[in-house]
């Protein structure tokens, strides 16, 4: 990757703002997201905004495009085990087709571990599909567990 | 279950003198734990009743012993995706050897599920061993993904 590709995919923190540049449309290419309503959205923010570093999620804008390409969160989880230790949960990791093949995946991961590990946590786990195992692999991650899930709705 | 072992097998939400009652020594059951001085368990105490209902402790005293000897939690993460949606994490899910087949375990599940739905979460998961897989299955479970984990400590 070149000096100017690397500045043009810088991973920053969730704006407000970023919902114009097509966030929300890039989080839809990972599960069902009817639209959101501004209104939705700034309230969503904003309780996300006031857990402060407890729960982040980081972005890459393509500022050629103005659009948003690449996400993922991470939050904080306190716990009385390992000594009341802390865990990271990586959540919602979304790189857009179009953007493949630059790493982006890697850079959004690896800001996200560099938050967990800041915030004193003593590991990071994500669920993910059986595919994306070797990708998480290389981030340096191993599979220990099964995940399960019930849905409500 | 008679309805006096019933009532002595409630669920209710973790206390500050639930320590002294043994709960840092079952939670020791799960993973690594050193000893937790009272300090520290009661800033983390406060820490997560600040949280409020988006995290909750479960416990089931033993009114016998005056021990505690099932305990889970939930946390309820807030998300963009699924219409700003919800979905609720359980964690550190362990009953006491000595109170095996109470169904102690399936009344800590219950109790977190219903407090994740309340919550208005769209879904409950969790991360468990293969062992475990056949438990959460009689809990309404299935399972979907795999668990990775990358440890700093």
């Amino acid at each position: 990757m070149e000096a100017s590709e690397e500045q043009n995919y810088g991973v920053r923190k969730l704006e407000m703002s970023d919902k114009a540049k097509g966030f929300i449309e890039l989080l839809q290419q990972l599960s069902v997201c009817d639209s959101v309503s501004d209104k939705e959205f700034q309230d969503r923010f904003r309780e996300l905004t006031s857990l402060g570093d407890d729960h982040v999620i980081a972005v890459i804008e393509d500022h050629v495009s103005g659009k948003i390409i690449a996400t993922g969160s991470v939050f904080i989880e306190k716990k009385f085990l390992r000594n009341c230790g802390k865990v990271g949960h990586i959540e919602d990791v979304v790189v857009d087709p179009s953007a493949r093949g630059k790493q982006l995946g890697k850079k959004i991961i690896s800001f996200l571990m560099d938050h967990a590990r800041s915030m004193g946590c003593y590991k990071v786990i994500l669920d993910c599909s059986v595919d994306n195992k070797l990708f998480y692999e290389k981030c340096g991650f191993r599979q220990k567990e099964i995940q399960m899930v019930r849905y409500f709705v």
